[in-house]
């Protein structure tokens, strides 16, 4: 007992002044996660689990629209399964969390709590295939995974975290390519369109691969501090799983065959980005499409007859056209409630007094840009969804200007480290796509490759970092 | 490689030859659900997830109309603080999957895989509690869950299961009792109108109450071969827990206090349910409110002019009314594609041939009464609502009477002997309540207590079992 009253609006470093702490503030402020008493797990809160819950609706849809429907799959997996793929086991064997013991019994072999599920899901495909005619197999399973971390941050980095992974099985080759890019860039459109959050999407380098594909596309955005943020992937794994799993099935030609196998996934990870492309100062700025409360309505002199039966009828009028939340809480002034919604990252706010009333107006404010226009009472139906539409473009364009602008060339290694060591961002470079010449620029500079774009600019000349001939112009990062 | 071209539609064991192999037949033949490498953990189908899919889009939208918003929790509990409420980790020590190594480290304390949350919730609970302002706390989190099970069946009784888990604080014990009813009373209606499946609903036993809870609130239905399956529980957890892990307020009198406290959860459990009310011999009988294909659309002779194009625009025309498929399969006749649905239990079927198309008509078949009515293809889309409607009426009703007609009444403990031993089914006497007539019961007969029902009827006499003075009637039946 004895705790001491909490003070809800506290202030927020600063993000100039130390940007770990300006995310660890905003997070823990605005009420979106909190740590728990094991080390690197986090417990999500209502405000932060909603905004997974927007972008999983989203999503969610998104994959069904595209023929997609969702399993589940077991979450603990055999040793001996998570064995079978070389150098997927190699990948993932150190961040696994082991279950030794069920009951009292000690198990005569150790499970591991799902990592990802390829094996586990290849190992229940090799059952379910027999013939040409069941494919594609497009499935795609919601679930938390397990990865032991050293060193975590809320959202970032957890030992554990949610996700979705998608695991689907094709015919051919062509097709399997195709599913990696349709889900590619149905994730780039969920980045960009829902979360106002610019990417660039391209190719991983071999040692930037997942752990068993055949090749990993990445969606890469930029932060506020200048570190990059992988923030999707999608993996061509071709047959090397499905020939160490046994999934074969008859072909149309009547032959056994191997099918070309894709796997794809985001995480809760995407709300720190959220976190870090979009907010300053105050708090959260958050996009419109993910927000739990779109537009906050603060009545004002609520004892003055009328102010909340207007501010009800409003809420009543607005209420099937965005997630509107009246904010009639006694015991808080307006102007707290203001900063509140503020530091939450409400893209709108509605302000409505006795004197409004009279007016037959209320006061609009926006987020992103702290604008406080009057708005008629007669127009907030169409008003208010226009307001949220133009304040999703003005996130975009501000995050792709700061992002621009935080994009640099390099003409050598010095350069490179230079940049990485002062302001950070992205470095672009026409690079020579040899791993000792990556090897080399992660140890000087602290950056990694972070994708090969697909749209490729002609940089020209040798990879500056090594001098051998350059090959394909690419982005490096320092990332979290 | 060399695996058997798979039979799709294959024989079902009849239910009164051996229930449980029916049982098992159906879920396998009907791709629901597949056994894992990992004893007693199973894989969800996309045909069985679809099902979880519509029951928690229900579920859910009936906890946020109330109030209530989902949270995410670790999936790892500390063992200490797992063993805060005496009486609880004694109920689920036995069952508890032990994480001891996390990479190669041995970790300093073994982790639980979360067995149900009270331990981790109310850990994070006691830190998020400051002031009555703060309450009630109405959250819930959709999750998996481990107990590590001895005897496992697909969805009745698995090691991992699927659940949501609702956890909530309260200023008073009126307001927690208040909190429990309503939530039993939200699976009530969830249990018999979204899926037809009748239930009773009352108070469990001290015996059979939750561990560590003060009052256990159940919903109990009845399966067709005469056990009980417990469907959904509420529980008055009052100050056991609040107490245990030192969560405390500011009282609206100032002073430091204890809140008050529930959970409530149903789970994947639940489908299984679904299968044994309403299956028949021909495999799934699915409730509309949850059938993954509400309505599959069977064109005949679609060599013939105009059939599919006459098939799809009915399919148009119904896609907005209902979960419907176009079943435009090449390679599989139409009688077995009838035989396939009927097996997998759409409430409706439509067959149209071009017979059909020149009458301006479908058939329309019930999957409940199998009944095959020709249907003016004008008048589909009001009578397809209309026919699903009166499925679920059907179902409902069927089952019920199929409850009613096993429910019998005991006059002595050989009589409640005799009917487990035979025709189980529900028995109702006015018990004595007492814990020594309990555990003999059992021993005896088999049979638990289910719930004393809020519904009372006024049998009299004395406990029938051991000859002290009744008290409740109550429900007795051996049980899933
Ligand atoms: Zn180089
Ligand atoms: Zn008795």
């Amino acid at each position: 007992m004895g705790k001491k009253k909490k003070e809800f609006v506290e202030e927020i470093t600063p993000m100039e002044q130390d940007f770990a702490k300006w995310y660890t503030d905003v997070i823990k402020k605005t009420d979106l996660v909190d740590y728990s008493p094991v080390k690197g797990f986090m417990a999500i809160k209502p405000y932060g689990f909603a905004i997974w819950e927007n972008l999983q609706a989203y999503v969610d849809k998104r994959f069904k629209d595209t023929g997609h429907k969702n399993c589940y799959f077991p979450l603990l997996i055999p040793e001996s399964l998570l064995k079978k793929e070389a150098e997927h086991v190699e990948g993932f064997a150190p961040e696994v969390a082991w279950v030794t013991h069920g009951g009292d019994e000690e198990l005569a072999e150790r499970l591991a709590i799902r990592p990802t599920s390829e094996t586990i899901i290849c190992e229940m495909y090799s059952r379910w295939l027999n013939s040409y005619r069941d494919l594609p197999f497009l499935y795609n399973q919601w679930c938390n995974v397990v990865r032991w971390e050293k060193s975590t941050r809320p959202f970032l980095r957890t030992s554990e975290f949610l996700w979705q992974e998608g695991h689907t099985l094709h015919e051919t080759e062509e097709e399997a390519q195709e599913e990696t890019l349709q889900m590619l860039n149905i994730y780039k459109e969920t980045a960009e369109e829902l979360l106002a959050m610019p990417v660039i999407v391209g190719i991983k380098s071999e040692k930037e691969k997942f752990a068993g594909a055949h090749a990993t596309y990445t969606m890469e955005a930029l932060m506020h501090d200048g570190k990059a943020l992988q923030a999707g992937t999608s993996h061509n794994l071709a047959q090397h799983f499905t020939k160490a799993f046994d999934i074969s099935y008859l072909s149309r030609e009547g032959k056994q065959a191997y099918p070309y196998h894709t796997s794809w996934g985001i995480s809760t990870r995407l709300i720190g980005g959220i976190i870090m492309v979009h907010g300053d100062n105050r708090g959260l700025v958050l996009p419109p499409g993910v927000a739990p409360t779109q537009v906050a309505i603060v009545p004002i002199a609520t004892h003055k007859e009328g102010v909340l039966d207007k501010a009800s009828e409003i809420f009543e009028q607005l209420k099937d056209l965005a997630r509107v939340e009246l904010d009639d809480r006694e015991n808080y002034s307006p102007g707290w409630k203001f900063n509140e919604w503020e530091m939450k990252g409400a893209p709108l706010r509605i302000e409505i007094g006795p004197r409004d009333i009279e007016n037959k107006q209320v006061m609009v404010v926006r987020r992103d840009t702290l604008e406080k226009t009057p708005v008629p009472i007669g127009e907030l139906e169409a008003r208010i969804p226009e307001l949220l539409k133009e304040i999703n473009t003005n996130l975009f364009e501000k995050a792709k200007k700061m992002r621009d602008e935080n994009t640099f060339y390099a003409k050598s290694l010095e350069e490179l480290k230079e940049i990485m060591d002062t302001t950070q961002g992205f470095v672009k470079a026409n690079w020579c796509v040899d791993p000792q010449c990556e090897e080399t620029i992660k140890k000087e500079t602290g950056a990694t490759m972070r994708c090969i774009p697909f749209e490729q600019e002609d940089l020209g000349g040798d990879c500056p970092f090594c001098g051998k001939e350059g090959k394909s112009v690419t982005y490096f990062a320092k990332a979290y």
